[in-house]
């Protein structure tokens, strides 16, 4: 073990230290250098001190920091680096204290923009790719039932492929009216909201939802009047009419919505800045529910990504809650949008034994109009869940099978 | 009956039609003005044309727009305006289309600000009113668990006073384990995360969670690694240590955020602009999870509005994927939030048969450490739910109430 005091550069030639080529801390004790032959790599102290791995600072078995924040200084002087030949860096602060890190540890961590980029793609969340009418069979992914069940790897596939492209279908379902529920326990926790855990699609006179008529159902995004509004839609296709219609008419809505962002900054801006009053109003089981969001159909991240579409008629009350000047302007871009999903929309019919699976906060998604035979009584199963979980249960696969 | 041929100007002076001293669409064929004797009230007619209430416009069992919005033409112009003796206003539109619109419906949905501001604040959420330390007693509220159970205008007064506050207090609650639940399944459906529906804050040694630790628990907000992170947590004492410690610690995280906004910008600005990854890795029910969130301190709406806190330094990953040259400002800005919820924190000892309500995405809270004693072991029964329900709820117990 070689010790560099005060702090100084300090190069290490050795056998013992072969993993570093260099270790410091720079001249104003605000980072640590290391090069590993590929580059610096630039850790600033703060950020190593509050992350040191000691048992009074982190507590393992919960994978937590136990450091007293109260007490945290956040310009930490490091009084000597040493690096060990089985490649660790050990840092001493000026209050005596001891950090080790290991460099393998500390390079998943690099703060170099291309080493971030990378691990938010693998780790966080995949880059969502989108999609039009044109290239949406080129995306087309779909998966065997079965082998959803059985493999934790077609599963990681499954998963990935739906955060990439907020669809992907699944075959051969078996034709029981919990075989999607099933699958979602095995990603999940169904979500509950005012309507059934597994909610039946198929036409009900005097519904209180126009998804149970048999009327064609305008492009649209489910349940937008929840602030916490599924992210994830599941449709199993139980039966189907033979007649004429019941097909699905599906559109990425972020391909819609960056097309718009291109070509129409000004109806983009107000579709992603006027708050629309989504709602919903009814009783369940005898419990009346009222349920408002004001959001723009477009809502942007903090970083103008657009992070969520909601897009539904039938649930835009007619309390529209926004500046008078405002009303003719967004009307005016409503429509443009609306012309630009009715003509990305792709259309298609679901077969009995078969899943469609798809983002409802991207897919904005229809159904054309049908009629039900004395036989043939179309019957959807939906199920809706959170991306919170789908994405935690991609990370936990992703460990396991690199495991 | 009057008619107003082609959309011209008409004062209608009648014993029939008292309710109006003026009704007329506007010269550019933008606007329906109705005078009500107290001044003037526009409406957009592409707003009314979208909201025709007949028939084949709005579907009323389900209380939905089905205009078919492909065909919607967004300039629609009127060829006649018509008042009647019960208080109604019948528009005929170029295509021959009628709408008829009471003037009550109209008022209500007013676009004049200061109406728009009312209708907000009694029907979308209560204006959410900001406490320190100094004023926290004035707004602390607390209620009887009985009359909440029985009584809907208390229940409606309770949760405003929760919504308003992010803190209300509930007496006298059973010593029964499942108390708390029954009290929420009144209000919305318990959130299911990875920990249990209804979970037990006790001491657990070789946790998986900070939280079953009986050590002092620093200021935090709970879960914040979901996207849908539990907006209401509701804490029932069912049994406290007899010894010392195991205080509550609160502080109104929109209070301190305010107070940066109005003390320290810069720091505000990194505190709401800079994404931390929160993180939660383990396993529960022999099922893994890894749940992360890229989302800032304090997260702002998009107009600017404080939405969200989130602060847990034992769920703040070590990957801090951010520009290096944010990481120690970031820290610097941390700091001074950290002082203030520190010293804006009040202290309180929940008492057996009491319940501690607060908003989890904006109260901060923590925990002074405990001892359990051989026959007091202290425990607190945990339950989580979204505010989108108890919005609902607000709501469809002030239509019931004011019925």
């Amino acid at each position: 073990m070689y010790r560099t005091s005060l702090a100084t550069k300090l190069k290490l030639f050795s056998r013992f230290v072969r993993k570093f080529s260099f270790v410091c801390v720079s001249e104003n004790q605000e980072n640590l250098i290391v090069d590993v032959g590929k580059g610096k790599e630039v850790f600033p102290l703060v950020w190593l001190r509050d992350n040191c791995r000691c048992p009074s600072c982190f507590h393992k078995s919960s994978t937590s920091r136990i450091i007293n924040w109260v007490d945290f200084n956040v310009s930490p002087k490091a009084t000597s680096v040493q690096t060990t030949s089985d490649g660790n860096i050990v840092l001493q602060w000026n209050d005596k204290h001891i950090s080790t890190f290991s460099l393998d540890w500390l390079k998943k961590r690099s703060f170099k923009e291309d080493a971030q980029q990378l691990y938010l793609h693998d780790n966080y969340r995949p880059t969502k790719v989108p999609w039009s009418c044109e290239t949406f069979e080129s995306i087309k992914k779909t998966y065997e039932y079965e082998d959803l069940l059985k493999s934790d790897e077609v599963l990681y596939n499954w998963l990935f492929d739906y955060a990439r492209y907020g669809i992907v279908f699944i075959n051969n379902v078996p034709d029981e009216k919990h075989a999607a529920a099933k699958l979602c326990k095995r990603i999940g926790v169904i979500k509950s909201t005012h309507y059934e855990e597994e909610f039946k699609i198929k036409h009900i006179p005097g519904t209180s939802n126009v998804a149970y008529l048999s009327d064609a159902l305008q492009l649209h995004t489910d349940l937008p009047y929840y602030d916490y509004v599924p992210g994830v839609t599941i449709l199993h296709c139980l039966i189907q009419t033979d007649g004429e219609g019941g097909d699905n008419l599906l559109v990425d809505g972020l391909y819609v919505a960056e097309k718009l962002r291109q070509e129409n900054q000004e109806a983009f801006d107000l579709l992603s800045s006027v708050d629309v009053n989504w709602q919903d109003i009814g009783s369940e089981h005898g419990e009346k529910y009222h349920t408002i969001l004001r959001c723009p159909v477009i809502k942007l991240d903090i970083h103008g990504n657009v992070d969520k579409i909601r897009q539904s008629g039938p649930q835009r009350d007619s309390h529209f809650t926004v500046n008078l000047k405002k009303v003719k302007p967004w009307y005016e871009a409503m429509k443009v949008f609306q012309k630009s999903i009715t003509s990305e929309s792709i259309k298609l019919k679901l077969r009995p034994g078969e899943i469609l699976a798809i983002d409802n906060v991207r897919l904005i998604h229809g159904r054309s109009s049908y009629s039900d035979s004395a036989n043939k009584k179309r019957l959807i199963i939906g199920i809706h869940l959170d991306w919170d979980d789908l994405f935690s249960r991609m990370r936990a696969l992703k460990r396991k099978i690199d495991a």
